[in-house]
């Protein structure tokens, strides 16, 4: 009985079910973001954050938030309004790129992208008013959780979005456009703002929550870098590879935009070899955690495996 | 001797010298707001960050929020991180207004808007980058400040930009546009939300640093809601009545936007006897503070003398 309860177990954990494991915590994440923003007058503005906020998505930073808090002893209550709240920042971020004063994009997850809908100055103003309520959204309803930890994740927050962060990425981005001869450095600079700072608020934020070590906060750190980085990678070979269907978005963008992608600077198999080994690295930083960590290590797999 | 001294004093009281006060605070808060934004790379953004925050102005957020926290017994360095905050944020306010998409401004405070220089794409992220720094300063920043005053800071801040603040007050108004029928209701909607909402909170941040009780809080956040609807309602008269040299901004622009004001609702007349009677119901506020009140009496004065 017993050697058969362990292989029982052991099957289990070989065969990490990552699909029903998104799909649950997915479930979850829809239901707080709906709950955590009521409609009330002015009622546009509040329809337009919630236009994008409920627009679907993989929801990945909040799931990453809520999977290293448990990693680290946590539980998911604690760290879903800070989960809310990357979400609410990584909408903010999606609505004002799609401005056409940036990306000038009329699709967005399958559907009109907000300003298409609300007309641009409402789209400015959405934007504003879910990065604001993301602030007060984790200030306010974080419960069980110690008030200096709170203080560093609304720092954190603040740093990953700002000009140290994804607003740094995208004027870099922005910079670079046309000029299809920048160089690595310049087009890592670019994602590891734009994508990996907020990947790694979500991974740190939920370690954080959760009174993690310093150690582990550095290893956490390395893996969400890590795949960061490779999600960028993917994101630009799907857009040479994956048809509008499938992405949701307008595909083949950056060709016409003549913007500077990974495989424009290492070909596409190269590029393909470059994300698999990055994900290898972050799975190596989760190596300490054992078996713990395997919603971190397969969603990492996934990163690479992904199709849009 | 003392009947000399008390005379004395009493002249001082009688006596205070608010241009002077203003004076001195507004250089402190422009040093603070120097040093709280340096440049480094990508240097673009950095610059037309500061390039709006660094342009001058009455700094009257930041002023109220030094005086409301040494009212309460706190001290200028206690409360300098969210002075500064609440300028960013103002800061960002003016420039996402001034934006094409929005009020369509070519200057503010004398210069040329942040667009007109950098192009409308940095000004939105110049605006969201303010914003966020915000909230990562006063995180980051303040000192000798427990920490769950800190968090009811964050929210306060973030409650007073959002869709409950300046983004819900910025919507009723675009709404309103074209329309000069509007309502009183929604005309004080605009304005309690565009500017009594960061009014209210400069004023209730200085004392909550500071750890005031309920009843002076109340007190205090009735003086900030009075004086911010005086405040627009000047607002709304100098555009009438006062030059664009006087205003550095552009002047007459409600009257051609065929926006609803205070005026075109009341009258020029009933308009400053509104201000006036709000001043005086604002001062009433203060009473049972004594003579510490002496500069926020000083400042509600301030709004229905200025001339720009």
């Amino acid at each position: 009985m017993v050697l058969s309860d362990k292989m029982h177990t052991s099957q289990k954990e070989l065969h990490f079910d990552l699909a029903a494991y998104l799909q649950e915590r997915q479930t979850l994440v829809e239901v707080a973001l709906d709950r955590s923003l009521p409609v009330i007058y002015p009622e546009k503005i509040y329809d337009a954050m919630r236009y994008s906020l409920l627009a679907g998505g993989k929801r990945l930073r909040p799931i990453l938030c809520l999977a290293t808090c448990e990693l680290i002893g946590g539980t998911i209550d604690m760290a879903m309004p800070t989960a809310c709240a990357l979400e609410m920042i990584h909408t903010m971020s999606l609505i004002h790129d799609d401005l056409p004063a940036m990306d000038n994009d009329d699709y967005r997850r399958g559907k009109l992208t907000n300003h298409k809908v609300y007309g641009e100055d409402i789209a400015i103003l959405a934007g504003d008013g879910l990065l604001a309520y993301a602030f007060e959204h984790v200030a306010m309803e974080t419960k069980n959780v110690p008030n200096d930890r709170l203080l560093r994740i609304v720092a954190i927050l603040g740093r990953a979005v700002g000009a140290a962060g994804l607003v740094g990425g995208q004027v870099v981005d922005l910079e670079s456009e046309g000029n299809t001869a920048i160089c690595l450095e310049t087009l890592n600079f670019i994602h590891n703002h734009k994508t990996a700072a907020l990947l790694e608020a979500s991974v740190t934020s939920g370690g954080i929550l959760a009174g993690i070590s310093d150690v582990d906060l550095q290893r956490l750190s390395r893996y969400a870098q890590h795949i960061g980085l490779a999600f960028q990678i993917v994101d630009d070979i799907l857009d040479i590879t994956a048809t509008q269907e499938e992405l949701g978005k307008t595909a083949g963008k950056d060709l016409r935009a003549q913007k500077a992608t990974y495989p424009s600077v290492w070909g596409l198999e190269e590029s393909k070899s470059q994300a698999q080994s990055l994900v290898q690295k972050a799975k190596a930083q989760l190596a300490d955690f054992g078996d713990r960590a395997k919603p971190l290590t397969a969603i990492a797999d996934f990163i690479t495996a992904r199709t849009h």
